[in-house]
């Protein structure tokens, strides 16, 4: 068949709409149409490309939500109708990963994705002249139809609304999951969340709903606070208008009993890597947990001083906030149609297909929070 | 009283055996006869000059163990004739850290003890002609008799011998705490230990006691492997005699099933920076832990691709193998006596204070396990 894709041709070239060839599903697959996609940082650092893995052509997304239109020999689980999430993190609740218990990253098809294929090793998608277009992060929900295995789709409810719950397949999923899947946040204690773009608005979310006490937002920029404290951030610190930003933080968490200070928690949602370095080094001596949540620039490492972890900090990461897809993901949406978590706001534009680079434009100017791709 | 200590009069220099004043113990401070005391890397650390927070004069040492000869004002939970082994992490049972359940890290002496002072901001140790002596980690073991404060102090089982058990005073509980309470090991795991020097063999005895299936010792140095293998390593690999000794751990843990490779736990028992990356990038894809028990030299750091984190890797640190003194060290004595831990393997030589220098050399030459002054 044909489909109507944004296809990345090559980097740093804004995408190219245009009607692209698509093989139905092969045996374990299945044919989506595609409802909604959101615009991710990661779509944009793969397109700019400063990702070392990014291939050309191909079509990118992967936050996406959509219809079953039709499903491949031995697919069990999904029929037509279903309405599903593409997950870039499959769960083939098989592999000695899933089976780990200790993990959500699935490694079924873990290297036939990362070359941009199916996991038979060939593409779907190609250009009306034959040449092969490659997938992206097992999804390229940039395109109004596409395929994907049965084992990279989280079947949800019927009743929500595309355009919204797309997020769910990586903002709002990896903000929620590193609270509660990766840090494992007690009610009462107290957090610092860096970078209050999409994901650290989310992160906010996902530590109001585990209870936290103090909810301390980090950003250069004075225009995030007002939607961060809509989601439940308590503190503002803006790091250019304070000498040292560990230091001021430590110093709104010291009480009376506490001299100590430092936060119970902390997140990285900018992919900086000072910036993560700042976060382990302001949560508390002790038991400070800090979660890099970021994709950092290739080649970029973290570092600190070894005495940060022996005197008790633990230093962890997230990938798709820790959720199992299949099995976490519907509940999430649950828990947004029952108003436990917002979505709504932080969908800030709609979109047609045909003005994606303009969302990418509003993306690099900060103007959006999350523009969502309504085919 | 006098009495007789081996005294750092200036880093760099060999300690002096001479006789020293010691006041007697003021308020919630006991006087103790030292039974035995071992050598560890930490004070020769600090005797070479090499720590930044090194003070002189000062009485070094801090794995000991002894009897109580006198108790100060309000102490009510030892008396004369306890046996005790000093603890330089106290237990208060009463600060933030004691309180939180989460951490040994008390700090309810910190500021003083790393002054090198008592609770109360001065010194009991003096030279003859009233120079104070600092006291070292709070402890101050290599004096026949010191005077700490009672949180400082583990009761301890009367008949366990003195000479084997100071050694838990520090490097037993930090190996086998390690396993047990930092990186909290389970049945069947996989790790790597490197370094196998007093640390690193009592890693692999609490990897034993924590059921691990494979046990990967990794030491420079050849003549290190039979004695680990009688702690229960499994397999050793020398790093100068592989290509790359995290592909040689992963390759050695890859299994029909699990095609990645890693191990589930790893401790740096070395103190070099490089080392400690090296044990977070062989563990596991999505679960590895990865805990730094060894001291890095001033100003040295860690560093890493956050990816290592992302993708699912844990790096957390250990002091005193997180126990809460008072209360597990008791029971490591107990585990001692029951033979469910060896001791007596490790400590390879019994001296006199007056031959410590020797001592240090030994340490020095690799010649020594553990050494250990017997008053």
């Amino acid at each position: 068949m044909r489909t109507k894709a944004a296809v990345a041709m090559e980097a740093g070239k804004p995408l190219e709409i245009m009607e692209v060839e698509l093989e139905g599903p092969k045996a374990g697959e299945v044919l989506i149409e595609v409802k909604a996609t959101g615009l991710c940082h990661t779509d944009d650092f793969t397109l700019s490309g400063a990702d070392p893995e990014g291939l050309f052509p191909s079509i990118l997304g992967h936050e996406g939500a959509g219809v079953v239109l039709e499903v491949g020999e031995g697919v069990t689980t999904l029929k037509p109708g279903d309405h599903v999430i593409p997950l870039y993190t499959p769960e083939c609740r098989e592999c000695p990963s899933c089976l780990s218990g200790k993990t959500n990253l699935c490694t079924a098809i873990r290297g036939t994705q990362g070359q941009g294929l199916m996991p038979d090793g060939t593409t779907r998608f190609s250009m009306l002249d034959g040449t092969p277009i490659y997938h992206y992060m097992g999804c390229s929900t940039f395109a109004q139809h596409t395929v994907m295995p049965e084992i990279a789709l989280a079947k949800v409810r019927d009743d929500a609304p595309f355009d919204k719950i797309c997020y769910i397949g990586c903002g709002v999923t990896t903000g929620i999951g590193a609270v509660i899947n990766t840090a494992g946040v007690e009610i009462g204690s107290t957090a610092a969340v860096f970078g209050l773009g999409g994901i650290g608005l989310n992160v906010i979310q996902g530590l109001r709903m585990a209870g936290a006490d103090m909810i301390i937002g980090v950003d250069l920029n004075d225009d995030k606070e007002e939607m961060a404290r809509k989601f439940g951030m308590t503190h503002f610190v803006n790091p250019s208008k304070v000498d040292d930003v560990k230091a001021a933080i430590i110093e709104l968490t010291k009480t009376e009993r506490d001299q100590i200070g430092g936060v119970d928690y902390s997140f990285d949602a900018t992919g900086n890597v000072q910036v993560m370095r700042d976060a382990l080094e302001c949560s508390h001596r002790g038991w400070g947990v800090s979660v890099v949540i970021g994709v950092a620039p290739a080649g970029a490492e973290i570092s600190t001083r070894p005495f940060q972890l022996v005197t008790g900090r633990t230093w962890k990461g997230t990938a798709f906030g820790g959720a199992k897809g299949r099995t976490d993901v519907p509940k999430i949406v649950d828990w947004y149609m029952d108003g436990k978590i917002e979505i709504d706001p932080m969908i800030t534009h709609r979109i047609k297909l045909e003005e994606i680079n303009e969302g990418f434009e509003m993306m690099h100017k900060g103007e959006s929070i999350r523009t969502v791709v309504v085919y």
